[in-house]
Formats: C-alpha cells, sequence, structure tokens
C-alpha cells in the first residue's frame, strides 16, 4: 500500500511545485534566473533547474540570453513565459455580434476577430454555427503563429447552468442551449459579465471589491467580493438589467415592466443619454445600499460612453445612495474596455494553464 | 524562551479543549455523560472530567442526577448547560420602542422590557439615559433569578462603525452617538438588522443563505451568505429601505425620492398594505435579481403581518426576477419573530462566552 501510495504523492508533489516556479516568472517584474527563482520559493537549485527544464520543453517557459554586461561577473540567464506555446481561445457571443481571440500564455492578445450581425435574427444552431467558422478561423490564425490551443471558453449574456447549459439568454432569444465543440474544442460557458469581471479583476490595480457592469443590447453584472467572484446560490447573480427602475414603465423581454434594461441597454443610451445614465444611477443606488460596494466598473459599450453617463449618474448616486457623504462610490472605465468579457474568456483557459502546467505538460507530451 | 513559552500553549490547548466540551453538551440532543463527551471529542475520560469539573465550578455546566434506572447496570450523570450562570443582556432601541431581554446560557429569554415611546421625539442623551434605566431592570432581575449578566449588545436601526460609533440613524435622527457603559456594563453596539439575521441564522432549520428583512418604522436587512453574515466593505451593507421603488415619489428622511420605507415602513403597512406589499415585491426581486438568493425572510413589524403581505410580494417576485420560472424564491416569517434583533444581540454575547469559556472563567474568579 505504501508502495502504491509514494509515486502518487511525489507527482503531485511535481504538480506543485511546476506551478509555483511558472507562477513566479509570471509574477516577476523582470526575467528571473533558476537562482532567483529558488530564492523566491524556497526549492533548491536542482529541483528548479529539473522543473524549469520541464517547463521548458513543455513550451511553457522560454530562457532568454543575459542582458548586455554592464557590471562585473557574467549576468544569468533569464526565464520569461513562451508567447508561443499554449494559448486561449476566447468567444463571446452578444446581442449584435460574435467575437473570437487568442491570448497567449503572456496575457497578449494575438488575434481579434469580430463579426457583427443581429444574432435576434438567429436560430440557437445557426447561431453557433456562424462562432463555429470564427472558432475555426481563430485557430488557423493561431496555428500560423506556432501557437497551440489550450482550451475554449464562451461568454454569453444569459443564465448558464453549472454544468454549461445555456438554460436563459433572453436578448438572444435562447432556452436550455447546449454549446457543442467548436473548432474542434470543447468549449467551457459562463455568463459574459462574470468572465468580464473576472478578467478585470486581474487587470493592474484592480482593486479587491467592485461591481462590473456589462452594458450591451442586454445589461449584466459581474459582483467581484474579497477578490473572489459572487456567482449566487446556483450561479445567476448579477442581472441587474432587469433590475425595476421605474415599476410601470416599458415593457421587457423577460415579460415584466421598467427593467432598467429598457432604459441603459446599448440602443437605449444612443436614444436617450440623459436619461440612460440616471436609470443607470437608479439600479447603481440599489446595488451600493444593498452591498455597500464602494466601486463600480462599466464596462462593454459603457467603457467608450463613459464621460457621457458618468454625470448623470453620480447624480444619481449622490442622491440616493445612503452612505455617500460618508464614503462616495467611484466609478470608471473598464480596463479592458468592450472586449473585457472575450478576453475574461481566453483568460479563464491561460489560467487554468497556468494553474495546472503539469496537465498541459501530460497533455502535450 | 521555551520555558516562557510553555504554559502560553497549555493555556491555549485549556482555553481550547474547554470551549470543545462546552460547545460538545450545546449541541447534544441529550444530556451526554463525561465518557460519551470523552468518545465525541476524543479526549480522554481524565481530561474531559477535570474541563467538567471547572466548568461546572464556573457556572457553565451542570451535572443532573441519573435518569430512574430502566435496565441493567447504573446509569450515567448527565450534563447540560447552566440556566443559572451568564448571561445576555440584549438592548434594541428603534423608532418606535426601547426593548430589552435576558437571555441565559442555554438561550432561553428569562425576561423581557418593552418601553413604547417616539424616539424621535427625544435627543440621543434622552433617549440613551431611559434605555440606561431599562437596563438597569433587567440587569436586576437577572440577578433576582442568580444570573450574572457576561456582557450587553444593543441593536440601532442605523449605520454603525466598526468601533461601535453610531454614524448615522436616520429614523432617530441620531448622527455620531457614541452609546456610553449601560447598568454598569460596557455595550456592543451594531445594526439592528444584522443582529436580526444572525439570530435567526441560529435558529432551528436555518438555510446557510437567506436575505432577512426587518421591518420597522424604517426597514434594514440582514445578507447572510453560506453561513456568515456579509457586512460590506465598510459593515454598512443591507441598507434595503433606501433602495429606490418609484424615483419621483415620496421623499424621504434620507434626502431622496421613493425609498422603499416610505412605502412599506410600519406606518406604510397599515396604511395601505397592498401598496407596501408591492414596493417590498419590487425592491425584493432587486435583491434576487442581483443576489440568486433563494430564501427571504421577513422579521420585525412584518412578521405578524406575513400572511396579509405573501400575495402581494409574490406576484412581484413572479413577475420581476428573471429567474422566478427556473427557481422560485421562497418567502417566510422570522422564526423569532419581532424579537429577533434583541434576541440577536443577547445571543451575541451568549455566543461570546460559549466560544470563551475559558475567558468567562479567568474573569469570574
Amino acid at each position: 500500500m505504501n508502495a502504491s501510495r509514494a509515486p502518487v504523492r511525489q507527482s503531485s508533489v511535481r504538480a506543485h511545485n511546476l506551478a509555483l516556479v511558472l507562477q513566479t516568472v509570471a509574477n516577476s517584474a523582470d526575467r528571473p534566473s533558476r537562482a532567483a527563482i529558488a530564492g523566491a520559493t524556497g526549492l533548491t537549485r536542482a529541483t528548479v533547474s529539473a522543473l524549469v527544464d520541464d517547463l521548458i520543453a513543455g513550451g511553457l517557459l522560454i530562457e532568454l540570453d543575459p542582458a548586455p554586461r554592464t557590471g562585473a561577473g557574467r549576468p544569468a540567464a533569464g526565464l520569461a513565459l513562451a508567447s508561443q506555446g499554449p494559448a486561449g481561445l476566447g468567444l463571446e457571443i452578444n446581442v449584435d455580434y460574435q467575437a473570437a481571440c487568442v491570448v497567449d500564455l503572456t496575457g497578449a492578445v494575438r488575434h481579434r476577430f469580430v463579426a457583427r450581425r443581429d444574432q435576434r435574427l438567429l436560430s440557437p444552431g445557426t447561431a453557433l454555427a456562424e462562432l463555429g467558422d470564427l472558432a475555426v478561423q481563430a485557430r488557423a490564425a493561431a496555428e500560423a503563429d506556432g501557437l497551440v490551443l489550450a482550451g475554449a471558453a464562451l461568454a454569453v449574456p444569459g443564465l448558464v447552468a453549472a454544468d454549461g447549459l445555456v438554460r436563459v439568454a433572453p436578448n438572444l432569444g435562447w432556452l436550455d442551449v447546449r454549446v457543442p465543440d467548436l473548432a474542434g474544442l470543447p468549449v467551457t460557458v459562463d455568463n459574459e459579465a462574470n468572465l468580464a469581471a473576472l478578467g478585470e479583476l486581474r487587470a493592474d490595480g484592480a482593486e479587491p471589491t467592485f461591481l462590473y457592469v456589462s452594458g450591451e443590447i442586454g445589461i449584466g453584472a459581474g459582483i467581484v467580493l474579497d477578490g473572489g467572484l459572487y456567482r449566487g446560490g446556483r450561479g445567476w447573480s448579477g442581472e441587474i438589467g432587469h433590475v425595476t427602475v421605474f415599476p410601470d414603465g416599458r415593457p421587457c423581454r423577460c415579460g415584466a415592466n421598467g427593467c432598467l434594461e429598457q432604459y441603459a441597454g446599448q440602443e437605449a443610451v444612443a436614444a436617450d443619454p440623459d436619461l440612460a445614465a440616471s436609470a443607470l444611477g437608479i439600479a447603481l443606488s440599489a446595488v451600493v445600499n444593498l452591498l455597500d460596494i464602494g466601486v463600480v466598473v462599466l464596462g462593454g459599450a459603457y467603457a467608450p460612453e463613459f464621460d457621457r453617463l458618468r454625470p448623470g449618474i453620480e447624480a444619481e448616486l449622490h442622491r440616493r445612495v445612503l452612505t455617500a457623504d460618508l464614503a462616495p462610490v467611484t466609478l470608471r472605465p473598464a480596463a479592458l474596455g468592450s472586449e473585457a468579457a472575450m478576453r475574461g474568456a481566453a483568460d479563464a483557459v491561460i489560467r487554468s494553464v497556468r494553474e495546472d502546467p503539469a496537465g498541459w505538460l501530460a497533455q502535450a507530451v
């Protein structure tokens, strides 16, 4: 029994240490040497060297020539994440466009594809077939660069069950849609505002607690509390687009009246930006009164409209948030702009490789 | 250095084990024997006996005679929480009443005092002086029973800073009020809906995730996620009373228009219960759309009005919650009824004794 246990423990220690070394390189401001990694992790230099060799062989790290000599002694070679190894395919389907991007292990966007077309005119099968074409293009572009897609993730504007079934996406007209493999890859499906919020959380200088609001034709939100996404009891939190702002107001596709979406969706913003800002301010005041969140990030189609929307939103927050005088709410545009959901999707794939390089190496062999 | 460390570690082990034994008794359906506690905790019988003796001497446990013999052998004596030892003083100040209760270590309410008077007519100093009189009565009643007050906690309808300063309680007209010692005891201050939600969480059969709504003249909420209270970035979550339901509606004391409080506060419920239920339903729909919470508990003055309010609330939830058809929301009245906040306050004191009996024993000596 001990004999059969030992290898399992050793391989699990190796998996842990591979991830530790990879994350140490990823989080370094400069290109650390093997010795610097040993110092930072507490692993021996021999262990670090063996792990680094495996990560280089698997296409996850590269070793760069030392910088030109500036002082005494021979500088050590530096390690960096490979930009030519595994990559993530990020997909997004929204009401009036489909999009795909390829993000490499360093987090750089290598390719973007956008197809603008009103998805409401398409059946789910047709929409997914068109998305499949976009995914095939993205895969070809990635492979032409020598990249290998480690996986695909799709952002949808709707309620997604834990097993990836899209239960309902009101603005697409989808009900219980199962997403097939696209471009030969299994696809992880998640709500677009959740993915965008996770993307934003990992952007430079992000706060640990904020509300991310994604404004497209529909409006969703991702609630980030203490560095983690709050998904709710069934994974369906953040439906700010269906928060009532005018109880007897405009009818919504969901069957209710006066939903935020009818006043601050992308089309409504274009038609009457002042009313949109005011409606957003009313709904955001509810969020702040309920959750005491001090930072609101506006993303999706709101990002380029930020300066135009800000005064109207702030006026409502000032008027309607009980604690406005004690602790003002900070509004800012999304760092990733309107690409946050698709980038968040690709990032989810990249993160899974970074967190489990052993899994990638086993599969790549 | 080792010599000075050892006693600290021993005393910390003893403190841990005292709490473990006390909790084991508290969580037992019947009266466990010393042997049963040893079995449940993994401690030796000798250790358990020494700890039990200390807990009995400190007034935290009692040992009861064995039940009459029903079979062969001599039944062991059983242990139970002492009802004559430490007790908690729970205090509440709300818009139209003050209340105090004494709760013993078993969780039983031993005394209740309520003084109905509109607090809005009083200065904070006068209100707190009157609350002090109530606390003195409660302390005298507790001591006449042979109880010793282990502490006092106060529930207030307002925003409380981490250091206990009441920053603002709009319906009391309080601004930056510091609560003094009452009846000779330092007082822990917390938001009334938070304390009520914690009280409700520990009631039998409570769910780990729910929204507690406390309806008095003002309305507050406690958000319980996965068995813990979500307090928000600055401790000011749950201000559902100031969620906008009718943007251009009735002016509120907070300076905004159309706050829930103006339509579903206690006075508004009496004047127009149908409108109150509808307004509550609109605000609760926002909470469920944002947080995906499946259970809403109505407490405070809502508890006795539950059957009257329910249909109107449910109609709005059904209409306005995006996931209403996928996963209905359960509404129920608070198990502790309108006493939840004051009970929650007393319970907070009792819990601190249960979690740190060593602290109590050191102080009682």
